[in-house]
């Protein structure tokens, strides 16, 4: 990345550090000694594995689980790719302030902090002591005509997601949630998972908010015609999340290197965050051990967007709202996995005959 | 049932009252002004919709959620049908009453009760204010041989199950979730599967604990000739769970029909559980508006078996332990989706933007 110095020498400093295999032994060693048959509890013992392997402990807290919640606006909006006016991105900011959205609701039922983050909405917010104002700039360009942003935009933009996170470490920081909110951001997703990907839109781009079949029809056009204007400057990670992205895409791009770093588990919510982790994961291949997906979205492309990392989603309910809720709906099972592994008797503890043979 | 008098006078008392129309109505009626897309919370909106009709509220209270796990030794050991030998179902019994258990370990963390009961365990066990001895008898006969149990036991295993239910509405029982421990007990509910779905054993048939290939071939071997030599007993569904089952299974099913006349919401564990929800699917229809698969079990059979009962699973995470623990995993998913109606804030409320057209 010679050529683009504002951009190499910004992440310069970013370091993930590797899983620990000493953790990892422990953990699946601990497993088979537990009473229950092996591999009994499924997904939840390999997740107690990863998690001792991110943290290099068996039993990391999990107690101060902070959501990041993100906003931005999207030039491409204005192609008719939504189905809610683009005022909303600004309204729902306010509503996830005043604690009414779903976000909020979910992180008071399973004692979750959410911090709020302008990237870049295209209103001007009023001053709140709960809203973090990082506004890059009052909303992307329209990617069907050109870039989204500048590359310098973007990297800045992924510092202010790595500072969001360095921020909530004081306060107790022991496991990263992403959401986001920008009207028309499944689009610039839907860019970003194809041009990671390799699949074609028909296969990725799915009804956002609840398009129409003319409103899918549009998206996927405008989505081939964004590519393909943007092919030049897509020629890496930074260039192809500056031409296709977002504001609040490029900061969760950082929420989730800042998180990896630190060595904190991160809980990837649907196709938005998923779109953010797959540029991540192009920028530092490292950062995916420390990735869960949180749940499958019904946008269509998700699935492959997580096939694409490698990573099988935890729950598959439907959901399709962003804002942090299918991270924080898995929360409980995360919490639940380490429990388990740490506080479960042993056959010999419990005086429990193993199996026979 | 009239040449069954024992049968139906016993449960002549049970009536499951039907589900509330008008408060499903005001539920589905507020999930369409809340902020957020319709439909865009999945499962959840229906959830949160079927919890009202099933108590008559919008905001049903869920603190007060029990865990009931059933214990029950099968005579079907003998075939050789289980990677573990029979003294666990005990020794397990011992751990759940020292907290060593993963259900244990899951109920703490989900702030969950259990309620442990021997319904007819093989071995004496000791006498712990923990543990409700409602011991029909010490194990049931082997099925592959004849009934596991007479009609009269059955009733009385049903009887006992609804009793654990009535007892617990005194401390507080918002919601019931059903468990079980019993060695070998895949097999009899692989049989009533078999017999109440009409699928054949090598579509249903699982690994149960983890048996090989030799022991696969096995159970499916038992499950086949269990289902001809009680052929004659099992013409109605008490005949059925008593020739099939085993004392653990009945006592679920008493707690399934005691909980929906109660109008409490069920939370099924896995294939266990969804093989006495079919019994009392069977005996009652109208339960089944107050059942909630918690969970898709590893077990082959277990999603026909929910197919059976029109129950989609609420996560599906390769668990197949048993005691209740995919049931309590499930327990954040209804508790978020009842809060999640109740505390959204509205459109109008929040002065949010609704979709164009």
């Amino acid at each position: 990345m010679a050529e683009h110095p504002a951009a190499s020498a910004s992440l310069a400093d970013l370091k993930i550090p590797p899983i620990d295999p000493a953790a990892i032994e422990a953990a699946t060693r601990r497993q088979t000694t537990l009473t229950k048959p092996p591999l009994s509890l499924g997904v939840l013992e390999e997740l107690s594995i990863r998690l001792a392997g991110m943290t290099g402990r068996l039993d990391p807290p999990l107690n101060d689980a902070v959501v990041f919640t993100l906003a931005g606006d999207h030039g491409v909006a204005a192609e008719g790719v939504s189905a809610y006016p683009q005022a909303v991105t600004g309204e729902m900011v306010l509503n996830f302030l005043g604690g009414g959205a779903a976000v909020n609701v979910l992180a008071r039922e399973l004692a979750a902090r959410v911090v709020v983050a302008d990237l870049g909405v295209l209103v001007e917010l009023p001053t709140d002591p709960a809203l973090r104002s990082l506004k890059v700039r009052p909303g992307t360009d329209n990617i069907a005509q050109g870039p989204a942003m500048g590359r310098v935009e973007a990297v800045t933009a992924i510092e202010a997601g790595r500072r969001l996170v360095r921020e909530q470490l004081e306060g107790g920081l022991d496991v990263v949630l992403t959401g986001d909110m920008g009207i028309a951001n499944t689009t610039p997703s839907a860019c970003l998972v194809c041009h990671f990907t390799g699949l074609d839109p028909v296969q990725v781009v799915g009804r956002g908010t609840g398009v129409d079949d003319a409103g899918l029809a549009r998206k996927v056009d405008v989505v081939r015609r964004s590519l393909e204007v943007n092919r030049e400057a897509a020629t890496d990670p930074v260039g192809a999340l500056a031409a296709l992205g977002g504001f609040e895409i490029a900061g969760l791009v950082g929420v989730i290197l800042e998180a990896a770093s630190q060595r904190r588990p991160v809980l990837l919510d649907g196709f938005i965050s998923t779109a953010a982790a797959l540029v991540a994961v192009a920028l530092e291949p490292g950062c995916r051990d420390y990735l869960i997906a949180g749940h499958r979205s019904q946008e269509l492309g998700h699935a492959a967007a997580l096939a694409g990392i490698g990573l099988r989603p935890l729950l598959d309910l439907d959901l399709r709202l962003g804002e942090g809720t299918g991270a924080l709906l898995a929360l409980p099972i995360v919490r639940a996995a380490v429990r388990v592994l740490n506080e479960m008797a042993t056959f010999e503890e419990a005086g429990v005959s193993n199996r026979e043979g």
